[in-house]
C-alpha cells in the first residue's frame, strides 16, 4: 500500500492499531460536532491564488519564537505515544529533529524528558504541561524539561476536567500494564490509574490566569498557552505575558460544540497582532490546509492525530514520512498560489464573500 | 449494553418497544421536518468557551418560580407512561423526586394525580392540562391536582386539533385495553376511545387568550403556557398574567414546518425579559444542548422522548439514569465553557455570526 | 396499504405503472435541478403559528376570478390521463366536481372538452391552451371549450420547445396506439406523432406577448397565463390585460435551473398586487406547503403529479382521496397556525429571516 | 446505450477505459474539492428566464477574437488524446472543425501540430502552451503552429509545478510506450519520461508576468492566458496586452481549495470589461450550464473531460456527438429563458440573491 496522503497512514492505523487505541486516538467529545467541524471548516475556504510569479526559487522556513524551522508544521502534544510505536516518544524526538520542526512533548508521555532529550540531542522542543493538583510533581517536571533543553512551555487549559470520550468511556480505557505514565513513575500507585489510564483528579481543576505568574516564576522557558478560542482571552493571555498562544480545542476532544479552530483563529489574530505569536492545531489534512491556516493568520500549525497514525505506521520513519508528505504538499500548495516564502501569505489568499 | 448518553437509551427503546409503541413515541407531524430540526438546530450553534477561571467548585442549581431544582432539566408532559414501565408515571415522579427536579405530569396519564403525588410525596411537579370541552371535567382536575400539592398549572395551546402523524394513523394507535387515561376514569366510555386511544373531541379547540383568565379563577397556582414560537404571542401571554412560557413545538408532533424551538427562542427570551420565565423543550440530547438553551435564554428546559427512553429501560432507575447522565455532562460543558453557575451563563457564550 | 398521504400515491404508482408511463409522469429537464428544487424549497420554510385564537370555526373556502371553490387547490394541467386511468379525464372532471376545485384541462387530453363537460356538468373548469401552428385548430378548440362550459383559458407560455427530459428520450416515449389527442382527433396523421406522442411541431414557437390581444379576440373568457418566473414578465402579463397568473417552471420539466416557484412568487406577488390574481404550481405534497404558499400569497395552488398518482391509484375515487387528504391537511395546518380562513393567511406566517 | 447527455459519455468512458487511463482523465488534486465544486457551483445557480418572446428564429453563433465559431463551446486542451482513440488529436481536429468550432490544441498532444493541421485543414485552431525550461523547444513550436494556420496561442499560467494528483502517483501514471509527446519527438530520452508520462522538469517554474512580452516577440498570434481566477491577475493580463482570458483552475488539477471557476468569473469580468475577451473552462456538463457561464460574461466555454469522453466512445463521431448534444441543449436553454442570440444573455438572467 503506497503511502500518498495523511489519509492512508488513518486508514492503515485503523487497520493495524487495537480497536480500543484507534478508539482512544479518534476520539471527540460527545457526538463529535468540534472533531469534524475541524476538517470541515477548512473545505468550506476558497483561495485566490496569483499566477505568472517565478516559483522557481522558494523557501518554507519560519521561526517559533525564534528558532527557525523547515516548515511551519511541528507535533502538537499527545499522550501515550508508546501505543502507537515501541520507542514512543523518542522515536517521535527523532523524526521531528530529523525534519527540522518542534515537537511539542506530552506531560503524559510513555518517555521521561530526559529519555525523549537524550535520543535527539539537537531537536527543538517544547514541553506540554498539564498542572497537576500537588503543585510540587508540576515544578519538578517543568525544571526537569529545562534542565535537559526544552525551549518552551505549553500550558493546555482547555482541561479542568477531561471531555467525555464515549467510546473511551465504553471501551473502559486503560493503559496497558507495561506502560505508564513516565514522567511521575513512582509518584502514583498503579492501581490508582483508573482514569484514560491516568491518576484520577491528575489535572488540576482551580487553574487560574493567576497561575501564569506562578509559571512564570519556576522558569525562564517563554510560556505558550494551549486551548484559547475567544479574543477575550487571547486579550487575557497578551496581558499575563504569554509569548505564543496556540488555538485549538483539544482536537474536539473537549466541550463539543466548540468552533473549528480555523474559524476562530482570525479574531484571535486581530486581537493579538504582534504582541505574541499565533499558532494553531486540529483538522490540518493536507499541505493547502496548512496554507489556509496560515494566510488567516497562523504562525505555525501542529498536527495531532496526524502524527501518531505516522508512528503507528513505522515509528520514526513512518512519523518523517507524513512530515515529508506535508512539506512537499504546503510547497506546492504555496508554489500554485504564488507565494515564494511564509511572510508572502497573508490574508489575501482567502476568498471572504464565501467565509 | 453500557448505557453513556441519551442515543443509548434511544437505541434501546426502539429495540424493545413493541412497534406501535416506539412509534408513537417517535412520531412527528407531516414529514418530520421540525421534529427532525429540533436536534439538527442545535449542531448549527457554536460556543464561545473561556477558559482559565478556576473550574474546581461549581453549581448546577436553578429555580423555577422560586422552587430550587438541582439543574436546570425537568421532565417534560409526555402521556402513557405504562407504555414504557408497568409503573408508569409513579416511576416517573420518583425518579424527577430523587433527581430534584420538576415534572410536569400530563392530563393523559396512566395513573391519577393522586396516585403520582402519593408515589413521591417530596416531589416538585406541575400539572400539564388540555382543556375538556367539557370544562367541568378540566376544572375539577386542576382543583384535584392542587389539593395533592401540585405547585403550577401548564396549559397546553398548541393542539386545538392533534397533528397528522402519520405512523399512528398507519398503526391506527390505541392504548391496550388495561390501560386508561386515569385522571378520567369512568368518565368516558372505553369504545369512544379511539383516536390515539383518546376520547374523541377530547381537547376544546375553542380555547382562546380569553380562557387564561377562566383558569386563573380555578387556582392559586402560576399558570405557565406551553406551545409558543412567537414573540406576539409571548407578549400576550406576559398581558394575560402568565408566570411562565414553555418555547415548544410539541416535540415536532404538531404543525409540521413549525421552527426549531432554538431557533424560536430569542425573540420570545428578548421580548419577555423578566416579566416571565422562559423555558424549552425539544431536541435536548446532550449537556451541551442543554447549556445552548442556557446561554440563549432559557431559564430551564425539559426533555420529552428521552425520559420515556429512560423508563423504557429501567422504569424510575432507568429516568435517573437519564437524567444523572444530563446533569454531568451539563456540568462538564458548563466546566469546559468557564461557568461555574447557572447566573454566569449567557449569550456571550455563543458565537452569533454563525447562527 | 393504507393511502395516508400523497407520497403513499406516488408510491403506488410507482410500482403500478408500466416504467414509460412512471417516468413521463416522473420526468424533469436535464438533470432534474427545478424539479427537485421545487419540492425542497418548501422544506426550507418555516411558519410563525400563532396561538390560542378559538379554532372551532374554520372556512376553507377562496375564489377564483369570482367562482367559489372549496379550498385552494386545483388540478394543474398535465396531459394523456389515460394513461393512469382508463376514464382519463372523464375521472379528473368527476372528482374536481365531488370536491369542489377548478380543473385546468390540458389540451392534450385523452378525451375531448365535449366528453369532459359531459362527464361532470356542474363542474369548474379551465382549459389550457398550446398554441398550435395552425392557429384555426386553437382557435376551435377554444370557441368549443366555451361553448361547453369552460369557464377560464390557461395559455401555457413556457414551451417554445419541450424541454429535455432524458428519460422520455430514453423510452422513446410515445402515447400507446389506443390512444389519441382527442381534441384534435382526425387532424393529425397517426404516424407523425412522434415526440411525445405529439404531433411534431405542434406547438408554436412564435408565440408573444401580441398573441394575448389574439387570444382576447376569440373569447370572452378571462386568460389566465401559466409560466411566469420573473416581476418583468408578470408586470407584462397585467398590462396585456391578463386576470390571473400561475407561477410554474412546468415541474421542472422545461428550463432546468429555473427557481422553485415558492421561491420565485414573492416578486411577482410584489409586482401585480391586485391587478391579478398570483397562483402557483409545483411541488405541493401536504396541507402546509399549501399554507406557505398562501402565505407568500399564492391566491390558490394547482398539483400537477399527485393527481396523476391519485388517478393511476383508483380513477375518480383516487383522486378525490388525493384532494381530501390535501383539503384534510390544509385545514389542519391552518388551525395549527392561527387561521380561522384564508383571508387571515398572509406573510406574518413565514419566518423571513430563515429564508 | 443511448447518448442522450453528456453523463452517457462519462459512464461509458468509466467502463471503456483501462483504469490507469480512467483515473488520469478524472484526476483531481489532492481531496478534489475544487474538481467537484466546478460542478456543484453551476447547481447552486438559478435562472430568470422570460416568457413570449418569439422563438420560432434563432442564432447561437459567437466570435472568438473575430472567428465565427457556431456556438460558444470550444475544446479546452487536454493532453495525451491517443490514450482516447487511436487517431488521438486528428479526430479532435476534424470533430472541432465538422461541428464549427475552436480546439485548443495540447503541448503536449500525441500528433504533431503539422499532422493535426493537415487533418482538418479549415479548422479553427489556438496552440496551448506549456513554456519549456529550455526555451528554445517553445519558440520552435510556437511558429511551427503559426506556420500551419494555428491562430492563437493560449498559455497555461497555473502549472509552475503539476497538482498533485492521488490516483496518478498510486497508478504511476505514464504514457504506453507506443505514444509520444509528438511535439518534441527526438528531443526527449524515451527512459527520463517519468512524471506522468512527461520528460521531468519539462515545464518551466520560473514563467513570470515578464514573459509575456518575449512571448509576443516570437509571435504576430494573439496570447490568450489560461489559469487565472482573481481580478488583481486579470488585470494584470490586460496591461500585459493579453486578447483573451481563460477563467480557469485547469479543471481542479493544480491548486485544490481554488474556487469554481464559475464563481470566480464575475469579479474578473467586471475587471476585465472590453479590454479582453473572457473564456471559461471547467464544470460544464449541459447546455444549461454554458447559458449560465455566458450570463455572468463569459464569452465562450471550453470543455475539457466530456471532449475525452467522446473521443473515447467513437473518436472523432464521438466528440461530434457530445458537441452536437451541447449545441441542442444550448440552444434549448436560450429558447427556454427568451434569448435570441448570445448578445441577449446577460447578468439580467441570473438570480442574484439566491447567489
Amino acid at each position: 500500500m503506497p503511502m500518498i496522503c495523511l489519509s492512508d497512514f488513518e486508514a492503515y492505523a485503523k487497520k493495524h492499531l487495537p480497536k480500543m487505541t484507534w478508539d482512544f486516538f479518534a476520539a471527540g467529545a460527545d457526538e463529535c460536532c468540534t472533531r469534524d467541524d475541524n476538517l470541515l471548516a477548512y473545505k468550506r475556504i476558497r483561495f485566490r491564488p496569483r499566477m505568472l510569479r517565478d516559483m522557481s526559487v522558494m523557501d518554507t522556513r519560519t521561526a517559533l519564537l525564534g528558532t527557525e524551522i523547515s516548515f511551519p508544521v511541528g507535533i502538537a502534544p499527545t499522550g501515550f505515544h508508546q501505543l502507537a510505536c515501541p520507542d514512543g516518544e523518542k522515536s517521535t524526538a527523532r523524526a521531528a529533529e530529523a525534519m527540522n520542526t518542534c515537537y511539542i512533548t506530552s506531560t503524559f508521555a510513555t518517555c521521561t524528558v530526559e529519555e525523549i532529550a537524550a535520543a535527539a540531542p539537537n531537536g527543538f522542543r517544547w514541553l506540554q504541561l498539564y498542572v497537576h493538583c500537588n503543585r510540587v510533581l508540576t515544578e519538578a517536571l517543568v525544571r526537569r524539561a529545562e534542565a535537559v533543553g526544552f525551549q518552551g512551555v505549553v500550558l493546555t487549559v482547555d482541561v479542568p476536567y477531561t471531555g467525555k470520550r464515549r467510546d473511551d468511556v465504553r471501551n473502559s480505557f486503560q493503559l496497558p500494564s507495561h506502560m505508564a505514565v513516565k514522567n511521575f513513575e513512582g509518584v502514583f500507585e498503579k492501581e490508582n490509574c483508573i482514569e484514560y489510564g491516568l491518576p484520577p483528579n491528575s489535572i488540576d481543576p482551580s487553574l487560574s490566569w493567576n497561575d501564569i505568574s506562578w509559571l512564570q516564576s519556576l522558569t525562564r522557558l517563554p510560556i505558550i498557552i494551549k486551548g484559547i478560542l475567544t479574543k477575550e482571552d487571547a486579550d487575557l493571555a497578551v496581558r499575563h505575558g504569554v509569548k505564543g498562544i496556540i488555538v485549538s480545542n483539544h482536537g474536539g476532544r473537549q466541550l463539543d460544540g466548540a468552533p473549528a479552530t480555523i474559524d476562530a483563529l482570525i479574531e484571535i489574530v486581530d486581537t493579538v497582532q504582534d504582541k505574541a505569536e499565533v499558532y494553531l492545531d486540529g483538522g490540518i489534512r493536507t499541505g493547502s490546509d496548512v496554507l489556509k491556516a496560515l494566510a488567516l493568520g497562523a504562525k505555525c500549525v501542529f498536527i495531532g492525530r496526524p502524527a501518531l497514525w505516522g508512528l503507528t505506521y513505522k515509528g520514526e520513519e513512518g512519523l518523517r514520512k507524513v512530515l515529508q508528505i506535508l512539506l512537499d504538499e504546503f510547497r506546492l500548495s504555496m508554489a500554485l498560489a504564488g507565494c515564494h516564502n511564509v511572510s508572502e501569505i497573508g490574508r489575501h489568499l482567502v476568498q471572504f464573500s464565501k467565509l
